[in-house]
């Protein structure tokens, strides 16, 4: 059974293990100090496809078809697949992984959709509805860009509090209890909409819900940021990332050194030039699927909080003088299947 | 523990039950055959506000309100909530449900939503991962015809085939077994693609995962069509359904008189000029929330299969000449906690 804890947080009396996992990313971030630890980094922007937003399911396609080679299983053993991307109609998903034939619930989260499908895949894995479940997602830079900005062609200016979206996705197939990493606990985020407007500012729109699902989960779980090898925040970036560390300071659970944000790990913000860092759901979902996962299974890292943030607006409903409301959902993994 | 059952079917062995259930429908919908079923009828397509975008907010929030007001809950109570739309980014359900305080998972299944959000508010119910759990979906005529068609002022001509979006939507509260409705299975559906590309024909391309799933949770179970009182498809509409009864024969599953499909209730087809019939996430939610979920209470309906089914494509994978993929999630609903 999964057991509430407190307000928002879910524990798992029984973990689950994340079974297997892999990266793709695009040319940019393999020139990135993650290099790596990705498993693949295509130097072709377009993964052979004709359009951008083709090469985006191409990556979630590879990305999961690769888990499953690493972890030596066939779809066929999967039994859901949890997915979404940030394109119109969530098509990076559906046409990414229509020809998988693994049953598919699909999801919107904006750049939460790692920890949203990885905690969905979670909790149905433990309570006996899937025997294993995947989680995938992915973003790419020049299909978000002309659905969310301006077209590529155009060559809009950036502002210094924009981020670069990610290339890339991640994919990973959870199973019963069995080898590190585990999934222990999780928390679903709460709406948190303090009325950022700047659609060139999502880590400070983004900001309010990654303190409310962060602070709830400390005080559901009464433990302390210290406790913790590290706690990475998806893509709130250099301005949401300030904003996090000082509201965090405010509510009482300063995070000190612990805390890493996946848009800052990426790409060498300055000699790379991408302003406050990058996002993309695709961002935090290669670096968990790349980095994290790894190290937590190798032992390098022992207790690990992954909490990805979305902004949940659309360019329809800025046009239409609308705030960005946000949203964070947290997954705590771990090299241990025991409690902390 | 939910238990797996032949290769899509899932069996929770201890069921749910529906606490409540709203429906909200617009103008055309409350002259239609179901009006004296639904909650809210409004005669207002802008529900009190500025845009159609915000109006579709504006039925996600208020529907799930009136399904917290019937079964005499708070919001506090309701420890997650799913919900999607088909508007980019799903901006129906962020903007609906930001104030109202319960951790969100957002979903984007299109017209499967209602299936969707239902089926793992069951199954999170069912683990423990939530005491109560809501089911949210809703469409618009209006946004979303500007968005996948023409502008409304164009006044595009409309073909045989094509499909009256719903404005409306539907919202239901699941908790612990209890009062009959009961959730007792599920099946989480592939997705198939059998080449239509034909955007004004999306029964047709969404019949073959109709026709996938049903036949696969008949083979899981071992049950037959006329087991049931009602096989109720989401929004097949004409094409769609006389598709689905004739695949279904040549499975070797004869639906007989027992199907039926929200598309082809909540309008008079003719009288109402729908050519195909209805369609849109808010289709078979109102359908479900309004008609079906109150019926299976008084017992008038004993067992029922609720399949909402979904086209997952967008305006730009249909430019960029791509086939729709179809899904199709099912839920057995019953009058009854006990095994059929």
């Amino acid at each position: 059974m999964a057991k509430r804890q407190g307000k928002q947080t879910i524990r798992l009396e029984r973990p689950v293990s994340i079974l297997s996992y892999a990266s793709t990313v695009g040319k940019k971030e393999s020139e990135g100090p993650l290099a790596p630890y990705f498993d693949v980094t295509s130097q072709d922007n377009f993964f052979g496809q004709k359009t951008w937003e083709k090469a985006e399911s191409e990556i979630q396609r590879s990305t999961l078809q690769k888990a499953l080679e690493k972890g030596g299983l066939s779809a066929g053993e999967v039994d859901i697949v949890f997915a979404g991307d940030l394109l119109n109609q969530c098509i990076g998903s559906a046409y990414g992984l229509r020809e998988m034939g693994i049953p598919f619930a699909g999801l919107y989260g904006a750049c939460s959709t790692m920890a949203e499908s990885l905690i969905l895949a979670s909790l149905l894995v433990e309570s006996g509805a899937a025997g294993k479940a995947a989680a995938v997602t992915s973003s790419h830079f020049c299909s978000a860009e002309r659905q969310f900005r301006f077209p590529l062609d155009y060559g809009g200016q950036r502002t210094p509090t924009s981020q670069w979206t990610v290339t890339g996705g991640g994919a990973c197939v959870v199973g019963p209890v069995g080898e590190a990493p585990y999934v222990k606990e999780m928390a679903i985020g709460l709406i948190e909409d303090l009325g950022v407007k700047d659609m060139n500012n999502m880590g400070g729109a983004m900001a309010p819900a990654a303190v409310s699902t962060l602070s709830q989960f400390f005080t559901d779980t009464n433990t302390k940021p210290d406790q913790y090898d590290l706690i990475l925040t998806g893509d709130l970036g250099l301005v949401g990332s300030e904003l996090l560390k000082q509201l965090m300071e405010r509510e009482g659970h300063p995070l000190g050194s612990r805390h890493a944000d996946c848009g800052l790990l990426i790409f060498d913000r300055e000699q790379q030039q991408v302003d406050a860092g990058a996002s993309g759901c695709g961002c935090s979902a290669s670096v968990l699927c790349g980095y994290v996962l790894e190290k937590l299974r190798k032992g390098e890292l022992k207790e690990v909080l992954f909490m990805a943030t979305g902004a949940l607006m659309s360019p329809t409903s800025s046009q239409q003088g609308e705030s960005i409301p946000g949203i964070a959902h947290l997954v705590h993994l771990s090299n241990s299947p025991t409690a902390l």
